[in-house]
């Protein structure tokens, strides 16, 4: 597409275009990495922010245990490239996904969650006739309310699962693994302690998690995604700064139908619709604008407030709210060094939702 | 991917998946047709709501004068097998954008729209070389608040398009185009006719306007692109009734953590994060369920009020609150009739950002 990317800049890329900050990502991995050495923690960053394997690979290489995978496709996208060490943390449920799972299981070291016994009784049927033990971690419900099971469920889950002859009891997740959920942790393992069913791995997750996970000692693991690039989320929960955030978006001022408003080259389908405090994402070159609404390839900002505005034509930078969102809306991303284009990655596992 | 598409039923769909009722979405592509031919007003479908250039043949048989696509790249996808004339409804940025429009308008019958002297002048300064005109509209402001000019600066843009030997005056765009615009529209046909200015075509838009056009007469296209499936945001608006709907997102129940709540296998990566009274779709089989909240691939629902409750492995269908972001997540819809799967359709323009 460019004749020669080396000396490309992101001046010359076209609009919207979302862009990497390389020296800031790479920071983010050494940073989190260090965080978990420091605490014995072994650290298996979320591949569902980038979607990328070169990037997963950075992660691996700076001390990784392995990736977590939201879901079989997007596993298998990286197994592709040779990384083995895979957790997907969900119930992988029905016939069909089951097979795909066991065929992924085969050649390499894959990990799942269940929370219901329905969820077990599918993985255990899938995996009999292999003749080899998948692993299965059980999902336990935190204050987030998600999926997960509670504690008397996940004693009996556990309980089959180790009696499984097909199955791998792999240990206890949970999303997300905040301080608030030690006394359901700790109850757990005392009971199955008391069942005689020993837990190798504790696996938690989420950022926030991250950033308080010496309050949860009994955390052997941690899943976290969103760090490596940030977002105006992290930063508004006071988990990075505007300086560790590695993602901008590349717009265009498209339109300014009169002096208060203007019009970005990207919308929804660049953006999400995903809100914080009611906006969209944050510009940097005008703090005080206010992208307001979002149609699919319009973006709606307020620059009443600002001293200086933009005009039809100027480029603005714009910090998205959810980083993993705007990953799996693009064909490519931008990696960069001070302006200097590096990377043209394809976003290769974007779209897996099987 | 599949042995024998003919003979496969939904059934054997992995989930989360994106189902065309093929009946459905013959029976609006008719019916829209019929009204415009039944008013005398041109229709263009928007392709965004598809972005399948099979779909548009269907839409461009059953009478449409061309079809509009909301960007360059939008444009090149349907170009590229053969579709010729495209309306690219935004203002068109910057060297690069302008370049690549031009590549286009040289083999294709192009027409974009303006709404600042910046926007006509870089248009201008794109085609001058190409030796042929540019077909330009001019866009007006509606009550939307998004891009468009006002009554006073579409009347020096149209003049100035005018006088540009590079650019041709194709009419006036506004969007919506619902009956609040007409004075405002009356004022420009009036004082562009007293400049000696005539309007070929005033182009309006949305699927509200085209239930109303009747009620502006100086509308003399229509560009609508949702009619074509339908979705929940449609029925709400009363635009359509669930009957109309073509598109479900078929998915799986893959965690009941207590008897109040299930988790679907589509997120936001399945449905987009836009909601319609807080909530993310409509759950055919559980009318009185509550689809409240999205992660990336788990949908939160609320089974409490219904009588009958679905259990972990249990198959669900979704009208989707915005069909057009849906179809953007997606790599493939599957067309159906009566269960059985015809079409399996890569969604060719998806993710055409530029």
């Amino acid at each position: 597409m460019f004749d020669d990317p080396e000396r490309m800049t992101i001046d010359e890329l076209d609009t919207p275009s979302v862009l990497i900050d390389l020296d800031i990502m790479e920071h983010n991995i050494t940073e989190m990495q260090s965080r978990c050495d420091g605490l014995g923690v072994a650290f298996r960053p979320h591949v569902k922010t980038h979607k990328i394997p070169e990037i997963a690979r950075m992660q691996l290489d700076a001390g990784a245990v392995g990736i977590a995978a939201q879901k079989v496709t997007e596993a298998e996208v990286f197994a592709a490239d040779g990384i083995d060490n895979i957790l997907i943390p969900y119930n992988i449920v029905g016939p069909r996904k089951t097979a795909r799972l066991l065929d992924l299981a085969i050649y390499n070291r894959v990990t799942v969650s269940a929370d219901s016994e329905a969820t077990v009784r599918g993985l255990s049927e899938a995996t009999a006739p292999k003749g080899m033990p998948l692993r299965v971690m059980v999902e336990l419900e935190s204050d987030q309310k998600r999926a997960g099971a509670s504690v008397e469920r996940a004693i009996t889950l556990a309980q089959k699962i180790e009696a499984d002859e097909h199955l791998f009891f792999a240990g206890l997740l949970i999303y997300p693994s905040m301080p608030s959920i030690r006394p359901l942790l700790q109850e757990v393992l005392t009971r199955l302690d008391g069942h005689g069913i020993g837990v190798d791995v504790v696996s938690g997750g989420g950022i926030g998690a991250a950033m308080h996970m010496a309050e949860v000692p009994e955390i052997s693991e941690i899943r976290v995604g969103t760090y490596v690039f940030n977002d105006w989320r992290t930063v508004a929960d006071g988990n990075a700064g505007f300086a560790d955030c590695a993602m901008m978006v590349r717009c265009t001022v498209v339109s300014k139908p009169d002096e208060g408003r203007v019009i970005l080259d990207g919308g929804s389908k660049t953006f999400s619709s995903e809100t914080l405090n009611d906006l969209y994402g944050y510009i940097v070159e005008y703090p005080d604008a206010r992208l307001y609404r979002l149609n699919e390839e319009h973006g709606y900002v307020d620059v009443s407030a600002c001293d200086a505005r933009p005009n039809v034509g100027d480029i603005v930078h714009v910090i998205p709210v959810h980083a993993c969102v705007v990953t799996n809306l693009h064909n490519m991303i931008f990696g960069h060094r001070e302006g200097v284009v590096e990377k043209e990655w394809p976003v290769a596992a974007r779209g897996c939702v099987w």
